[in-house]
């Protein structure tokens, strides 16, 4: 599979960065005056307008661009799209701590030199290992839980965790603008869905809390699961068979397998993306399609094309065949970061 | 598979009644007076009152049973729960048909010989050719469409198509008083789900009109399907492989699956509905758990154990142990259907 090679580009990309820990001070200014039932506030005069001039038109009843309620379906990326996804995606760095949280639960990791390399800190191991040694980690560290103890589990390194370069937790690298957009949406009668290559059961933990999107409009990658019940409790576990990847093509399928309407808002950031914007693009109605362009190296990251993650390349240039809307993350946003 | 014997049991006593044609008068008094706000107005003063008594507990503030919004998530099932199973699955019956309307485009079908004994109206040779004809019937019925050709075939289809002993459209022969509790649990936060062994993309053409449940809130059985670029436009194309069969053990995983929530509520009326009701007892608030039961063989059917389609035992035993609301339909529901 090319997406093992991808993955393995990924992993050692991080471990590489693991080393340069330059950490940056928080700048903690979240508590200003809020701009109460001002939809888009943090976005430029010109991108804003684009977006409210759409929105206008198709919850205008009587134009011709009308969206009834029903089809108001929004779908949004979110490594990349919602939140931030350098120097590697978030969930890998859960995996890792998960890994190393439930090991005194799990002494058969001790036995996988990949596993207890990793519990002990020594990364060389988990890099010679490649993609095999990360799909073991990614394994051990999700499956065979029960779905309220993963649930829990993410939830307590949602609080704690933090980004290296920024200081923050995850929950607070969220990108304020794109919060603003779902809040707007959401206030036009829009459905807001979250379509990710991330975990659907990551997500789920934290999507309601911080994007306002409950779990059942959160679609995700996901593998098998086992109903039973054990000691009278009927409980779901986490299996690692069955895996479906939702990620490109998978994007489309996604949203017919869980949504069961064409969406007719879409925003995202790579290639990964494409499709689905494609597949909003083909809407019978006058869809919106976004892409989230990292063009802010200070305030955020600068990245597209060279990188594995959030490599952006040819849905760039679709977006401008297609007239999709391209957002310069350095200029349309006044603020990416709420803190900042 | 055990289950393709309980197929085969179904097919066998459809093919038995089908000479049955006892067709009834159908009473289109339809257009009554209205209820309006007035919620559970066909259901028996008892039965409300269970009903009433629980939902103002769990949704008053301050009360010790009281459910936040967020997790007001109520589940039911589809055929049997809120509209006619017998004398077999309607979604057989559509089967059926839509292999008849799509026969011209599919030369292949006539080579054959069960496809070609279903479209030639030879019912002997479904029988004959047992459980792996019947799955071929609905594999070809089903699959290889695109997503918006089978939405509209099964729109139209229900729009016309109608049962034997009621002569009424489909969409007609849903239970008041069920499609009411929908309503009144709506009218107070609760989100509605259907969590049936019907197919997903079935149920979803006509579960947003009929029931006021979104095709993202309808979870079913499904296939796999593919997202390609035909002549410039994107599809998503219905295909057999990978079958997920949302019953019995598999309505637990399909709620983790598509809800991620422990349901507080939820209604079934058979022993493939028993694995939700015992998951939604397990919930950490106070669920209620409904088994509507078919008591009535004059306004509808009267079948519980003995009967292959909507097979009631182990439930109703566990109902009793655990002290679920079994509804009686005769007694309970002072009227079925709208029309009567």
């Amino acid at each position: 599979m090319k997406r093992h090679f991808f993955y393995a580009l990924i992993i050692i990309s991080f471990i590489a960065c693991n080393s340069n820990e330059n950490k940056v001070e928080a700048n903690s200014d979240a508590n200003k005056t809020k701009e109460n039932k001002v939809y888009l506030a943090s976005w430029a005069e010109g991108a804003r307008s684009r977006i409210e001039t759409w929105v206008k038109e198709v919850t205008t009843a009587g134009s011709a661009g009308f969206i009834p309620v029903a089809d108001r379906i929004a779908v949004f990326d979110n490594d990349g799209t919602l939140w931030l996804e350098q120097p590697i995606y978030t969930q890998f760095l859960f995996a890792i701590d998960n890994l190393k949280a439930i090991a005194p639960l799990h002494p058969e990791f001790q036995k996988d030199p990949v596993l207890k390399g990793v519990i002990d800190g020594d990364m060389e191991v988990l890099k010679k290992a490649g993609v095999p040694g990360l799909l073991k980690v990614i394994n051990a560290s999700h499956n065979e839980q029960t779905e309220e103890a993963f649930n829990n589990a993410v939830k307590k390194w949602m609080e704690t965790a933090k980004d290296k370069k920024f200081g923050k937790t995850y929950k607070e690298l969220i990108y304020l603008p794109m919060v603003e957009l779902l809040e707007y949406l959401r206030a036009n009668d829009f459905k807001t869905f979250i379509v990710s290559g991330g975990g659907a059961d990551f997500m789920r933990a934290f999507a309601e809390e911080v994007y306002g999107v409950p779990p059942y409009q959160v679609i995700g990658s996901y593998g098998d699961a086992k109903y039973e019940m054990i000691e009278g409790k009927p409980v779901v576990t986490k299996k690692s068979g069955a895996p479906f990847v939702d990620d490109k093509a998978g994007k489309p399928v996604g949203i017919h397998r869980f949504i069961g309407k064409v969406p007719v808002f879409c925003a995202g950031n790579s290639d990964g993306d494409q499709a689905m914007l494609e597949y909003t693009n083909g809407s019978k109605y006058k869809s919106f399609c976004m892409i989230v362009h990292h063009t802010d190296s200070v305030r955020e990251y600068q990245y597209d094309s060279p990188s594995p993650i959030g490599h952006l390349e040819s849905a760039l240039t679709a977006a401008k065949e297609k007239n999709w809307m391209v957002v310069d993350m350095k200029n349309d946003f006044k603020k990416i970061f709420a803190f900042q």
